[in-house]
């Protein structure tokens, strides 16, 4: 059936050309404060951790299917490349909105390299299920999107430029969610979304990576980094060892599950992400990390029996609740921990700037989580139309489609 | 056979809880001093290395056995983390016992992630034979008696503090050598003790990793930087070459040996680890690491077919010629080079002080090598109660027991 | 047959033995200022990245063929090891010379695990054909004349000291390329010159490190570190990017196939590597980047098929398309790139130096090449008689004949 065979050369590399070109078109014309991109930095070493972090290790954490691997790596390279000179492009191009400052090229290449997480985590939704073509669409309206989104809550609810990126894994989690829903299910009985020991053992090697990196993940921008390093280390902490308890005890014969693993040691990164550059005592990064580890573990179970299959929702590396649940807990935190202190700490004059405050607080994560939902959703059903070539579902989560494979 | 059976669900989560719990209490309660915890360090990335070096490096480094690689870098992965704290909360405590003085957080935790090296080695003893209870157990064990040698080396015989963070390897290995030696035997036939080229490729790579970092871990807390990272790195490009060179030497048909390889590169870091900061020529440093990877080889030879045996030990990744062999040759150099320097280098007078400064290196190597034996002695036999659900021999070796695996 | 059967005991360990006396003769001999090895730097984070690609992402990268995994690693660590002390050597010789001023310990040892890449990449082409000795021998060899080759540069043609270190991947591309040609071909049946998913995959996982780290190997010496470390970024980001583009449109169906995609993302920092400190916009680095995917991806076609069977080469990581025709390429868009801003930037009188500046720099680019060519076409002449054991084509591409490997 010749006309059920997908063949991509005649959409991949034309898509990905005109991309590259429109990209270089704009480097040409674009940066004409020449001095300013070459300006000095002093974050060399976290800027490296951060692209290591992004593109080896979230390729390798994504490494969770059976056949899958040659995609789970190379395309989730391929985004992310695209993905930073994107970046580059619109924040350029916020630029010249005067919508915010001209900053060093070094500055705007970690912004960039940052908010690539968001892709790398809706890549995980769509696992196995998009094709290379609707990954690319995907990832560049994503991008286009997380940058309006950030624009909004700078712009109008006076959010600090490097905390809207923070919400990175809220809105690539819920991003993502959006577009998968619009997916059509995996038939049943297919054996290839599964995972194998080796397959466990190379994303296992992904997790690690993401852990280690993740301090700097969250303190490359910020303005308080010895806060927000020893902070997030320690959520990270208590998140991987609450990870390990919560899975011996949710899980027959209390054995470790891997799965549990891969998601739980990071949500302590995710919940502490708002909070790590204000919190005063270490402890509380700890409870956070350990609420982080329980909705994501809880989540895991819940979700998988009850959300999913009630909204049809095929979440195939379970970025729902390994980044977007403890996102949202971590939005929250910071509402409250923001309440806290005020009540606690200051007189009467400043409860009323408190309800602004939290309106702020609340605001940006309304604002970004519904933005995320809506043009995931729209992304999804223009992904879905066929002139972008879906894939069949029996053809899903298998690298023979998209890679010469060799036997 | 449900008696039989183990099920961990009834300790391994409460053990966990349990400990964090304690570790949160003693975090809400314990750091008065908020400050001084987040005060700027410069040893960031310094830092990233050791930290990726012992969770990533020594995970991996341990993948030797052919179906224990969810174990091997995963539990090595729960210890690190619960270790990193406790170890937080012992130098805590002796802040306010006044043994030692406060120091910033990120030191704090610098000194943690590198006494953890001890409990990875010690696990490379007991590799596949102990459940994930008595890791734990030993772990924390180990961590604190560590701590408690320490602490006699610093006070009574003025050991420098870094100094005494060196005798890590020393520490780790007898103290896994002297609990793996109360492990029953596993039966002779027994084939999951063997590694897989595949098992021994990931190996490689952690070995490649601790290897990379070594310098780091040598140098992050050191005064004289640029000498302990040269003095390191020389020393250990030696053992790796003098590992390949012995592994042809003295293997049938001059073939190298995936495991001499693995051991004896990192013979040179461990040799180096007390002299790296004085040695004033690099050729010193090198012949140290010549003579590391001369006795891990020969050792591994050795150990293997007259020791062992002997005394019925059963040492899985050979933690002994690995770490516990260089470890001695390193701190008798240490002793032979101070008194050269000081036979050559000095007048009359400062003869008194040598027989004084000898004393303090010999009593400082044998305290915790005595420490580390008894404790260890006495940790395997505490281990090997009924209560600990010690494993059977048969099931030794197994990812099974622990994981849920899917094939 | 005894005599066919080849034990490398009586020769392998024994090179070894003799090279590293030499080292430590020399290194007991050589540095007589010691104050000056010991002198701070300033670079230890970028070291640690070169060192780190070179001995890992290389040797990673190098695990392309089913069978030789352990060699592929092991023996570039080893070679490594060795390299790196032979330059500091070599480099210790040219300052005795008084060729070179004296400069400090890191920046020495900086060199030589940059240098060492030229051997990287010299592996990859005799891969799998070259026993032990000979890739001891052929790496010394090499290292030697790229020495030699790179103080012509700078003595003779004024090239400055850092940028005599980039020609390391056309020396190394052209040398390994005329040393294969004297090896004979394997028999066109053989099939374990090709490579499997789970090699690929472990590869991918090398070439992914060297991408990451391409960045800090361009700047770890170079002046201009913003502009070097951007400039490569974006290069090697565009290469990626066409890389994928380039695979998805020449190969059958329009998949992907993975050994484009490892050679192809590398290339944009090979071609970057001679003009990422000078070029002044990003765009001109991207066009950089895009043109060496381009001849990258091309080459591997034409050379598979018409340059190699010509001239009976077997190439067998294709270095010459990976590291040879982008390094060609980089060479000439310096000289372009020179003319053209001499050209538009300056007065009649700078025109009469345009002649000079480009014969320096064709000059430079040609007496590498031949210098690579002929000495590697002597050395694969030397490494082919009787004495060095020369491995038969049947036992070529198997670890079995060099490692001790149980299944």
């Amino acid at each position: 059936m010749p006309s059920r065979y997908l063949s991509f050369r005649c959409s991949v590399p034309w898509l990905i050309l005109f991309l590259q070109t429109l990209f270089l078109i704009h480097f040409f014309l674009g940066f004409p404060d020449v001095g300013n991109i070459y300006s000095p930095s002093d974050f060399y070493p976290e800027f490296q951790d951060v692209n290591h972090m992004v593109i080896f290790g979230f390729g390798f954490f994504l490494m969770v299917l059976r056949r899958y691997g040659f995609s789970s790596t190379g395309l989730n390279f391929l985004l992310i490349v695209l993905g930073v000179q994107c970046s580059v492009l619109v924040e350029d191009l916020l630029v010249f909105l005067r919508v915010q400052q001209s900053e060093g090229g070094m500055r705007s290449l970690a912004k960039a390299v940052v908010s690539m997480a968001a892709v790398a985590i809706s890549t995980g939704a769509v696992l196995g299920k998009a094709n290379p073509v609707q990954l690319i669409v995907m990832s560049l309206v994503e991008l286009i999107f997380f940058y309006v989104s950030r624009c909004i809550n700078r712009t109008f609810l006076q959010v600090p430029d490097h905390l809207t990126l923070m919400h990175v894994h809220l809105f690539g989690a819920y991003f993502g969610l959006a577009v998968t829903s619009r997916f059509p299910e995996p038939p049943p009985g297919l054996d290839k979304n599964r995972s194998t020991p080796k397959s466990d053992l190379f994303s296992m090697l992904g997790t690690v990576f993401v852990w280690v990196f993740w301090p700097s993940f969250n303190s490359i921008l910020a303005d308080h980094k010895m806060e927000t390093v020893l902070n997030t280390y320690f959520a990270l902490a208590v998140s991987a060892v609450a990870a390990f308890m919560l899975s011996a005890l949710t899980s027959k014969d209390g054995k470790f599950r891997m799965t549990h693993i891969h998601s739980a040691v990071l949500a302590g990164g995710v919940t502490i992400s708002f909070t790590a550059r204000s919190l005063q005592h270490p402890w509380m990064a700890m409870i956070l990390g350990l609420l982080g580890s329980v909705i994501t573990i809880l989540g895991s179970h819940c979700l998988q029996r009850c959300f999913n299959p009630a909204f049809k929702l095929q979440d195939t590396s379970g970025v729902h609740f390994t980044f977007g649940l403890p996102a949202v807990l971590g939005a929250v935190a910071a509402v409250v921990l923001r309440v806290i202190e005020k009540v606690f700490s200051t007189q009467q004059s400043h409860l009323s700037s408190l309800g602004y405050l939290i309106f702020v607080d609340v605001g940006a994560f309304c604002q970004t989580i519904s933005t995320a939902l809506i043009t995931g959703l729209i992304t999804g059903l223009i992904l879905n139309i066929k002139l972008l070539k879906t894939v069949h579902v029996s053809k899903y989560f298998d690298d023979q489609f998209y890679w010469e494979v060799s036997f």
